[in-house]
């Protein structure tokens, strides 16, 4: 028999937990011969929107759910110590799973990444990846990183851009990812110290194929593969892009169904529409992975559907089965000792 | 006679300059019966483009340019002496003209107006407050600082919010504008130590209608009417939302183009689209004001045409009849008494 890969899902996380975590769960199962699932969480509710039993299918259950809109998401994993997270955290951790999804709370999981699932000694700082669909036909861009980190520091934009180079080419498959800088300008000597100080870093590191500043107006245009960035700017751009998308789209279909001739075009323009809303809310891109830390853990976004959150736990196999996690502790103990 | 307002027009900046600027200038003072332009550049090629000659259009020679894709700013200030935008500006300074527009390089006007009509020194630092459309009904909503200051500090986002209060007040006609701080959450302690030190002064000062932290995602939905951000974070923000509409839409246009059944809906919305480009690129919003200089500064889009243009003077026209920047100030020397 084949290696099975064990992907730990906190199965009370998202705005649509348990019921369509624990279809998506039952989905990557039927899809993923290779993938065995544990669900974390409430043992009786779990069992009600499960299809049926499956030998590759556990329950643990926890009777503790960390809400949506916490507040202190530290505090919360402090203290919220039988809620599904924690415990999911803590096999991952214990080795009891290989690797961890969730569509709770962004800032929970990344804190339960770096608290309990813990932080890799080789990296500074962990990083939130996510992957970015653009208009240029099948080409997507990572985004690293997109909020975990807010202090920029130019150590920390250069460690995103190795970790996020190794994991297009270990998880995605990408030879010789194309690297930008997030800049306020493309020239060379933009941006504040740090942005200066990460330019020259990135420039001096002949492994990466890193091709200057970018500006956020290229966020979804797919010119590059990586975008690096601290945490505070990367959040700042892609909850733009976020918000500018649903804001334009949201006007559009007020438009169109405010008159019938509207409608009518609507109708016609149908298969359009629907190709702008992958791009926008993308089911198939499986979530964003919080690298650095000692064990795939990747955030399903909050409002996923059980397709959506199915693909993130193919994302997390796929994460598992490439090895990524020991790859980037190679890597970065390597630089670590260069450096230091 | 009533006083007339004498706006300075840089006419060589801009991508369609100085063909549109020029044509502007006199839409301009068609429109406006107050106001008169003086046009900075070179006077064969301006004399070519305008309509007649007009007793409140006046024309200063001016042999150099300075061009839109400038890499240093300053230093092209500095150096290009008869430069259209220089001599602009030195006039202003001079008070030969109450106020100045240009289409030209975003970088180089901020430096001109800082450096030659010169920062007022009850400011510490000059902020770009574009006024941004939203989907929301006749809300427009005030970003300030764009990315005059790359800098992040409390005190200077402090300040932004102060001046893009007086100037939605004085010049907009907003009686108690609404203000959020651009940060990466909603919750109060959200953000890095200048942000969190922002938010107090902010909420200290009750003359201001502060509401909090405000994410990137609501960028044009009209939540506020004032988003105080440092110039960096400003920046990335403000052009992550231009790139998404723009790719978005022109993603939208590619598809509506490339089958009969998309042509004949792309007709029946026409109207829509067009009610959605003007959010995306709006003509009467009159370009961006600099704020903390010693005159109405005002940067119209580099892709203006001559109705943009025309409106962009008409927004220098209600800067200078309203007085913002006495207001600015008096407002701003009074706050630096008291907290030194």
């Amino acid at each position: 028999m084949s290696k099975l890969f064990k992907i730990g899902v906190d199965a009370m996380g998202g705005d649509n937990a348990p019921a369509e975590m624990v279809k998506g769960a039952y989905m990557a199962i039927e899809k993923y011969a290779d993938v065995e699932v544990t669900l974390f969480g409430r043992e009786d509710e779990i069992k009600k929107h499960l299809p049926a039993t499956h030998e590759r299918i556990q329950i643990v259950h926890c009777d503790d759910v960390i809400p949506m809109d916490i507040g202190d998401p530290a505090m919360a994993i402090r203290r919220q110590k039988e809620s599904s997270l924690v415990v999911a955290s803590k096999a991952v951790k214990k080795g009891e799973v290989d690797a961890l999804v969730s569509a709770g709370a962004t800032g929970a999981l990344i804190a339960a990444g770096t608290l309990l699932v813990k932080r890799l000694k080789s990296v500074e700082r962990p990083a939130l990846a996510p992957i970015i669909p653009t208009v240029k036909k099948d080409a997507t861009t990572i985004l690293c990183d997109a909020g975990a980190n807010s202090e920029a520091k130019a150590s920390f934009i250069y460690q995103n851009a190795k970790l996020a180079d190794i994991y297009a080419k270990t998880v995605l498959g990408i030879q010789n990812p194309k690297i930008g800088l997030l800049n306020i300008g493309t020239e060379d000597a933009k941006g504040g110290v740090e942005q200066v100080e990460a330019f020259a870093l990135l420039k001096n590191d002949t492994s990466l194929n890193f091709l200057g500043n970018i500006e956020s107006k290229s966020m979804i245009s797919g010119e590059v593969d990586i975008i690096a960035a601290d945490g505070y700017a990367g959040n700042i751009a892609l909850k733009a892009v976020e918000g500018t998308a649903k804001d334009l789209l949201g006007l559009l279909k007020d438009e169109i169904m405010s008159t019938t001739k509207g409608k009518m075009g609507g109708l016609l323009l149908k298969s359009t529409f629907d190709g702008i809303k992958e791009v926008v809310n993308p089911k198939t891109v499986g979530g964003a992975i919080l690298l650095g830390v000692g064990a795939p853990v990747i955030k399903s976004p909050g409002s996923s559907d059980a397709e959506t959150f199915m693909y993130a736990i193919g994302h997390a196999k796929k994460a598992v089965e490439n090895d990524v996690v020991s790859k980037i502790d190679v890597a970065l103990t390597a630089l670590k000792e260069t450096t230091e």
